[in-house]
């Protein structure tokens, strides 16, 4: 366990990209469809021998704090931060680094983490995790935990990878979600890793890119909320820092974006479908069936997505899911082809 | 009101075809999703002015008498006879001879009809079953209400029109379901009517056919159905009998057999879908949606047929679901991916 290491896991998910299951109150975080533990749960276990609870925070939105403790028993409640409002990763990463430094200091040392993505590789993850933060001790450098892709995904940004630096490398620059020629393209050339959305710094480090990048956001903590504008922490600070570093791992990462992605993750049934739940599929392939209410039968189909609730019943071809939430939006809860179940369930 | 029509409305069906909005408690017959009110009802208040509701007969399987009594009120419950199993069709009509015989002699011209079929044009049903009785206590024969086609159905069996005889036909031959070619042919001829499952016949003609074809038959009861055969009317005398008539008029006839072809008589969203209940369609097409149980979003699906209820959720592509009934059998409620509430629920 490395003495000075800190972990800071951004869990304030909306849930709307895993409706019907995910839902304001359960966001995707909370989902135990993957693995038999949530999402949350996993991320703080598989910290387990490398950052001890009390220096485990979390951030994530006031309404779901109840549901946080109950998830997260044993992290002190101190340690859970709690936005009054969203304002995207600027916002909490700037706030947990005020929390950081009062905890331990200008030296401490901060790996900011995902609560809803899926890491198959935990062992690779810690090994990654000890490098990064080695960096990040050692130099003055922001470490992003870049990961080696596996195929050419254009739901992820990269960053491309320079010259060694210790154990990592420098990052020479951060690109958008790219279409799929220029992702092949990434991939091909070895030199691109995908995005995760997960760094590690030195609180004075932090706090010296936040001065020159985004000085409203110095010394913030939730309370603060109210004024601070809506700006990831990629766009406010990361892509224009000029000491960034990078890990160009692989640790069997995954963001689980969509209901499509998610099949991948959950169990298959022998003939291209993954299912849970009470589900009976004949002659269907590549769905994805998640019961969570009245139990599926499917006949015939290709490449569809079908989860149940008690609540609603999304049926989606697998290639629109990235669509849900426009969906969602559609749902209108006076029109003539709604329910009133429906109300107020969108969100 | 022709005062010596008699009419019994078969009305044992089974409801598999229509899950999971059919059960076997209630089965199609009884669902109101045609138009308000349930098909067995529509049946009867089609008769309205035609046959009162004394000289009506239902012959439904007993575990329905409780549903049947409630859905028809104002029939008198000696007129609904009880079957105690299933023994398919011709034991129907041969226990409606029976109770006609009973109530009316030997005389009675009685109209066997379907509880579980829609009929568009009422005026038009009744003009030709009156055509149909007029014929069938004039002559010695069994007429039989054929359907003018309305477009080349393979779903339905064909009866071959011969010569007129008065208002009605001789009917040449009866064909099994045709494969499309075939059925392109029947109909371009202009000689082939469907073959509806509705038809007329005093009791001496019944009888007279009973004991040449089905000798067994002639003048059971429900309590004789233990010892009786499994067979139709069609097969044990309809294909049999020299002397059939056939009409092949046109009354906006639909059996109704698929959740698919259901489509037709839901109330439609302007974009190609059929809509029941509270369901959000995005981009999608030929969609067949019956939200009773959660409401359903759907994104993107072609030709799909979803429909849920509290105890089930059905998602089919259209030109599969003739074979529900592969799908209620694979569902196996000790397996691995099903849920205990699919229990018994398969009937």
């Amino acid at each position: 366990m490395k003495k000075d290491l800190y972990a800071a896991i951004l869990s304030g998910g909306s849930g709307e990209r895993f409706w019907p299951l995910s839902t304001p109150e359960r966001p995707k975080q909370f989902l135990d469809v993957f693995g038999g533990r949530s999402l949350l749960r996993q991320s703080v276990e598989r910290l387990k021998g490398v950052v001890p609870p009390e220096r485990i925070l979390i951030v994530t939105g006031k309404a779901l704090a109840r549901a946080t403790y109950r998830e997260l028993p044993e992290i002190p409640r101190r340690n859970i931060l709690l936005e009054p409002c969203r304002r995207d990763t600027a916002a909490a990463v700037a706030t947990a680094c005020t929390a950081v430094e009062r905890l331990g200091g200008e030296k401490a040392v901060t790996a900011i983490l995902t609560a809803d993505q899926l890491m198959e590789d935990v062992e690779a993850f810690r090994r990654i995790l000890a490098q990064a933060a080695k960096a990040a001790a050692a130099t003055d450098a922001i470490v992003t935990m870049g990961v080696k892709p596996s195929y050419p995904a254009t739901g992820f940004g990269y960053i491309k990878v320079g010259r060694p630096c210790g154990d990592v490398f420098r990052a020479e620059r951060f690109v958008e979600k790219p279409d799929l020629a220029t992702a092949k393209k990434y991939v091909k050339s070895g030199r691109y890793v995908w995005n995760a959305g997960m760094f590690v710094w030195k609180v004075s480090t932090l706090k010296a890119a936040l001065a020159k990048y985004a000085p409203q956001l110095v010394g913030i903590t939730p309370k603060d909320y109210e004024r601070l504008p809506k700006i990831s922490f990629d766009y406010a600070v990361m892509e224009k820092a000029e000491n960034v570093l990078v890990t160009a791992g692989d640790f069997g990462w995954d963001d689980v974006g969509t209901w499509s992605s998610a099949g991948r993750h959950l169990p298959q049934d022998g003939t291209g479908n993954a299912v849970r739940g009470g589900a009976t599929l004949l002659d269907c392939s590549g769905v994805v069936a998640v019961a969570e209410g009245a139990p599926i039968a499917a006949l015939g189909l290709k490449d569809v997505v079908i989860v149940t609730t008690r609540d609603g019943v999304l049926v989606a071809a697998k290639d629109r899911v990235q669509d849900l939430k426009k969906l969602l939006a559609a749902r209108n809860p006076a029109g003539a082809a709604s329910s009133p179940r429906q109300k107020g369930r969108a969100g």
